[in-house]
């Protein structure tokens, strides 16, 4: 059976279409076909301005009660329409940030004569359903129980790889699915990153707050290699994938002490995330990353804030199903948070022959501020 | 310094944007860039019919010796091409089968005018440079070590994704990047199948030749919690991204003995391989798909071939930087063989109550035939 999230959703976005002049959409793509139709399969769902859905597959099943009809190709959808006494939807909207542009241009002939509107999900997926973050805070409470073991994984000699590879296990282990769904071409990884020491000022062409040189030049980014050195840190930040909604955290751990510098960095990163969680919807996400860039450089540690070189200019971004959903905090943003956003604040900083500092967790937008749902302890876990 | 492998490739682009009559394309998926300047940046990478490369880039670095030039947008990049003197491109190639249609679109603003070409990159990636042949057994060689040690990690009692995080962690302690590259939407995993007895029947959304119901809805495919039983098999399909170039390596497992069925069916899956690995350069894909299912027919294990519902209708595909390149070697598929495409072929089985049978390796079309390299024992291994 359709489930009520997946109604509340359905309603949703026929508001979104209705305020946008948008008669139906067309969606083809597994994370948006998940979260507007509960399932996943190989074709089409059509989804009305009058509530009208229809499920057009080629292979897989989908939720019963939906009315679905069986196709070869989407160019038999507007006959089939035709024959429900559908109206031909005038403006359509497809995914176009997510279709390859060969794919829109074919889904295009099929609805000659339609106006194509821009997809609405991204935004309508931005601000989360009850149920929605129920699925953000099981992750979250699952990725924190992993989190909790991970200095029991530490072996003196070891690599970031290595070290990486034993916390991929641990985090399977305890449910997590592996997939770490983002959108577009500009973020590409495994599980997530494992940087250690000045690997971390090695900056990556992917668009995350940290960088590293990677295993091999095919996938530039995160653990090269290293060895877990006294007097340097190492930043776990893996997906927290274990309900198909990711929640975001990073931890820090370090071998032997530290400079005192490197204490306070890490402090300041979880300072600049208690005063960023007293932001509250109706605020302003460009304000959200002044503020914090204010807290950094009246600190004193804007050389050290993120990649010292090519600066990552943000502070947090929001995330779902996928890791990289709107709003982003940085300057140029518009977006105001609204309730029901889920965020991660990510403010952190590399110390030159130390590593990177700081932590990121995961909050959700409430009406006086924001709660933080991902709950292990922050400081600095030193190994050894 | 740019290395002859990479002249190699950009002559080979130039020569098939020559012959289509492209005056320049413009390169910006990770992919893509990594094949053809030998790097990953954040940028666009031209390459004229008359050989001009230079990079545009937003952030990271590209290699010594190649032409780059600074860019906050792509927007910049007609101005620069001016004041280098270099001709506006009046037909102009996009890699349309990468890009969302969003982003093409800007791209198209930018170069109004031009006529835009399809991308011909997929075409010229699937015949191989002798580098890529060498990167592609490096990749075989260390999947081959790693799966030999497979049986070693077997406990009785576990399940499918138990079994499977085991492997993930044996794959890459032995240097696999984990990363598993494909192109578009019909195709998500994580690292690989491993898909235990009835499991296998389950039919998936995806277009991959096994199924399974995953571990979660949001993910339908593969390892679903099947315990390893008695009398049962397991399919391990974990990828082979050693070198970023990909190798596909099949093995089956089993727990006791199965029935003579079954051991028959996997024997086939071999055959099939040994008369297809006779096929080389100029013969048709559609013919290889026709020899496979003519053998399996007669056979009379029709009804046991791939999915045994929805099946895949396909014997093997194309493969390299991404596990689906062309060619696919499928009923309908209008490609001819030609020597250094690198193919895996995949003939498997599912028998009811066992599990699936069968293996899956990766050869190399030559001259004369295909060259296997990938070379673990390809009987069923008993594991307890």
């Amino acid at each position: 059976m359709i489930s009520a999230d997946i109604k509340v959703k359905q309603e949703k976005l026929v508001r979104a279409m209705e305020d946008a002049g948008i008669d139906a959409c067309l969606i083809c793509t597994p994370v948006n076909l998940y979260y507007i139709s509960g399932c996943i399969f190989d074709g089409y769902f059509y989804l009305s301005a009058n509530g009208d859905a229809h499920a057009f597959v080629r292979r897989g099943s989908v939720a019963d009660g939906l009315c679905c009809h069986s196709i070869r190709k989407p160019g038999q959808i507007p006959a089939i329409l035709k024959e429900l006494s559908l109206a031909q939807p005038r403006t359509l909207m497809l995914e176009d940030d997510y279709l390859s542009a060969a794919n829109y241009l074919r889904l295009k002939k099929v609805f000659e004569g339609a106006t194509l509107a821009r997809n609405l999900l991204r935004a309508v997926r931005s601000i989360k359903t009850d149920a929605e973050l129920d699925m953000l805070k099981a992750s979250a409470a699952a990725h924190g129980r992993a989190y909790a073991c991970i200095h029991k994984l530490y072996r003196p000699g070891m690599t970031d790889i290595q070290f990486s590879i034993e916390i991929e296990r641990l985090m399977r282990q305890n449910g997590n699915l592996g997939m770490f769904r983002m959108l577009g071409t500009n973020m590409e990884i495994f599980m997530g990153s494992v940087l250690a020491g000045d690997n971390a000022l090695t900056v990556s062409p992917y668009d995350f707050a940290m960088g590293g040189a990677g295993m091999h030049p095919s996938l530039p980014i995160g653990a090269n290699g290293t060895p877990l050195c006294e007097g340097n840190t190492v930043m776990v930040d893996i997906n927290g994938n274990f309900t198909g909604y990711i929640s975001d955290m990073t931890r820090t751990f370090c071998v032997g002490r530290l400079p005192q510098r490197a204490y306070d960095l890490h402090n300041l990163s979880i300072e600049v995330q208690q005063e960023l969680s007293l932001s509250k919807a109706g605020d302003s996400c460009a304000e959200l990353y002044e503020k914090a860039v204010q807290i950094i450089k009246k600190y004193g540690a804007w050389d050290e804030y993120m990649e010292n070189i090519q600066k990552s200019r943000f502070v947090g971004h929001g995330l779902g199903l996928e890791v990289n959903e709107p709003p982003v905090l940085s300057k140029n943003s518009k977006a105001i948070l609204k309730e029901n956003m889920c965020l991660a604040l990510e403010p952190k900083f590399i110390l030159k022959g130390v590593g990177p500092l700081g932590t990121e967790n995961t909050y959700i937008v409430r009406k006086n501020g924001l709660e933080k749902i991902t709950h292990t302890p922050e400081e600095i876990i030193q190994l050894a």
